[in-house]
């Protein structure tokens, strides 16, 4: 349960980035976008927001690069998938990033929104895509036959797979990079993305993912009174210090840290990276160099542990002290997504004892419950799979998914394929998402070889699309019998 | 306009048929289907009926005859679609009837139900359908790996090409008959329901078609004075003769007669069946013998024309008057797909002044002003369009689209395929989906083809589907790359 803002984290961080991918675009609005597209009840309408840049496009029919918004507002993502910019001007392609409705300035209730979360789900924001492609292609002048790229990361990414799957009629192929579209329940183990973030660790340096097993206990145990979680507080910095003083205070230390760690292995790219908060290059090898002593003290080795998040938490050394409740769930962004994950996004999550992690179970019911208390609502754990159909791609067509090996959303991805029409790329040294971002001179050979056949689909998809604009239809019965 | 209750008037008809098709069921329930799929606002759910029948299925792994119930009680479809009946068995096939939200016994507000529409629509209906696939899927012993075909007719044919086209993890493959999912705007054109109808009565005789555009003058001539509208209203047996006394009448009069023969095309079928009103063989070829002198005068041409619907209103002479309120979209279903057409099901009807019709436009500013007025609600003409995508079909698999050629529906089907997933098969003297009833004796060759046909393509997907059943799906690293 703990892992369960794993997307956002990024994504909050994506959001605050300054203008890294070299982008340009205008903002634009979908004016009547339907609140609810699955109901007639009501015709209220709202703006949803896009940024579009047409300077590359071929206005005779050049394609659409559409990228499926995730959980954040849109320019975080248009910042940081350099790899549609880059590419825009080879394929002739507008650029489109739309943005999912309720998160950013896309809101479907106004300020009002985040207390009327009713519409907030995959279906109404795929619906609210279809809508803006078809009008994109109806009301730009030479993009009626224009084929549509979707592209997505992590979320992002299942909705653009998902874009393809239920709307073939108007996305000719996707790009789903580290798309857990299997993260649900009875299709992947529970602990895999914590077994996989282990394996990170234990890969960078074995004492290191030792050490972090070793500190859990201490934590605890000095967790149980006053004077240990004063300790606590004061040894990673927090704020309130006077405020740490529950059990449940330090089980909020034991899911922040647990959080950290998982996020590092996330932008475990090998460059420095500038988020919220800047990492360096390969974060979990740098981190991982003040654990190299499974030996230490107790005291000695909580420090350490302080030296090893503070790669993530403050890289640059600014911070003065961590509020542990700012930086996890407590975000607009991070309600929104925690209010989708309770609903729809169910993915179970837990540590087995074997893994870096405090061991945790996965409890449905106490999930469930801890759902209603903070939205009145209870999880459809079955109705993704149902609506979606998690692994089952048999029938899908134009569909790339792409996963980092080293990413611990991994194991709910498509990491191999038996079906035709749907391609699994692994990169191999290749943490969360990596393939989207723009190119760099410390890329891996890997990353480059995915975005090469990643291209290479997409030129594919493209050229079979114009092939079918240009194939008549007839209607005549001699034809037809 | 006028044809808009065209699915509903032979449905009704189906369902107070009796057991035709020698069919037997158990009525089951599924007890917890949420009201609202696409909101997790509320948890309320209701009960969704369907109609079972496993004496012929293989236990082990047997094939589920899957049928997409539309806008009516469950019972008719079941009992008019002896094509999934006869061949269970051969099959060792699971069969299944589900009823659509709303109409027969599944409603999702009980007896208030019909003051509570906002969860009619094909979405919600097929979620329905979705969550009760896996439900027997997941609870049935032995159903696990089970292909699942979907059949349905008319409007249930819309839906059951498209869960497959929705839903491909769910479906294996779907006959789609009579289904005319491109009758959106722009896709069709308006008249084309009136123009297959008056090619099906030129054919039968062409002094027929002439006579009854002859009669439409003639009636709006009479319909003028107090006096004339008597004559009428004695002249069809209207039961409320007194009531007849405006313009508006008229008019209800004209539309009635025109959803009459488009009707008699629908069930235009080479035997007698036993709908409502019982109809004979070939009814039109009967109801026409009476229009064969395009010369009489007006009394008398009314008086024949009288005659000729009454080939559908009062086949067996025991009807004594006509309650042309009652008749058409003032039952419950009638309201309910009414409903259904002025959000979302939009088809715009229109007709020439070449056709038997009297010539009428499509408006869609006063269509949704009507809609207004009846249900405070306005129609959303592109949704079905951008939601499902008419005949854009690429990207479908395992598709049969049938349509009778003399089926007024047959204009907003697909009548032809150039895609390799999608059949589009005819039964050339064939009406609306002649090819799901039961055999009879005076078949014609083509419907028997196309049966065939289906059959082959029914085993086609069925093996496929076990194929793809036994096939590993590996998530091995080494294998991955």
């Amino acid at each position: 349960m703990k892992a369960m803002f794993m997307f956002l984290v990024l994504l909050i961080c994506n959001n605050i980035l300054a203008s890294a991918g070299g982008c340009s675009y205008n903002e634009s609005w979908f004016e009547n976008m339907p609140i609810d597209h699955f109901s007639f009840e009501n015709s209220d309408t709202f703006r949803l927001r896009y940024l579009i840049n047409t300077e590359n496009w071929n206005s005779d029919g050049g394609p659409i690069f559409f990228y499926c918004g995730n959980e954040g507002s849109v320019e975080g993502f248009a910042e940081n998938t350099g790899f549609m910019w880059e590419n825009a001007k080879d394929f002739g392609a507008m650029v489109v990033f739309a943005e999912h409705r309720y998160y950013g300035k896309s809101l479907p209730f106004g300020n009002e929104s985040s207390s009327n979360l009713g519409k907030l789900n995959s279906e109404q924001a795929m619906a609210d895509y279809a809508v803006l492609i078809n009008w994109l292609k109806t009301n730009i002048t030479g993009a009626k036959n224009s084929a549509v790229i979707a592209f997505g990361g992590s979320y992002g990414g299942m909705l653009a797979a998902w874009m393809r799957t239920k709307y073939p009629h108007l996305v000719d192929g996707a790009i789903a990079a580290s798309a857990p579209v299997a993260q649900f329940s009875g299709m992947t183990v529970c602990s895999s993305f914590s077994d996989i973030t282990t394996e990170v660790y234990r890969n960078a340096s074995p004492s290191c993912a030792l050490s972090i097993k070793r500190s859990w206990p201490i934590i605890r145990k000095w967790g149980k009174t006053a004077e240990g979680r004063l300790d606590l507080a004061k040894m990673f910095r927090l704020c309130n210090e006077t405020q740490f003083t529950s059990k449940k205070n330090v089980t909020q230390l034991v899911n922040w840290l647990t959080d950290i760690y998982g996020t590092l292995a996330m932008v475990n790219y090998p460059y420095a990276t500038e988020f919220l908060k800047p990492v360096p290059a390969w974060p979990v090898k740098v981190a991982c160099q003040f654990l190299n002593d499974t030996e230490v003290g107790e005291t000695e080795l909580l420090h350490r542990i302080y030296s090893t998040i503070s790669i993530y938490t403050n890289f640059t050394g600014k911070k003065s002290c961590n509020l542990l409740e700012n930086d996890y769930g407590n975000s607009v962004d991070g309600k929104l997504w925690d209010y989708q994950a309770c609903t729809e996004m169910v993915m179970p999550m837990c540590n087995t004892k074997d893994s870096m992690f405090e061991q945790s179970d996965w409890n449905l019911t106490e999930f469930s419950d801890e759902c209603f208390e903070k939205f009145k609502v209870r999880p459809r754990p079955d109705w993704a799979i149902i609506n979606y159909g998690g692994r089952k791609l048999e029938s899908a067509t134009n569909v790339v998914f792409s996963n980092g090996w080293l990413d611990p959303w991994r194991g709910g991805g498509i990491v191999n394929s038996h079906f035709r029409g749907v391609a699994a790329l692994i990169v191999e040294d290749g943490a969360h998402h990596y393939d989207l971002r723009g190119s760099n001179s410390a890329d891996t050979a890997s990353v480059q070889t995915v975005r090469l056949l990643e291209l290479g689909f997409i030129r594919k998809w493209i050229k079979n699309s114009s092939l079918r604009q240009n194939r008549p239809f007839y209607y005549m019965k001699g034809n037809a019998e």
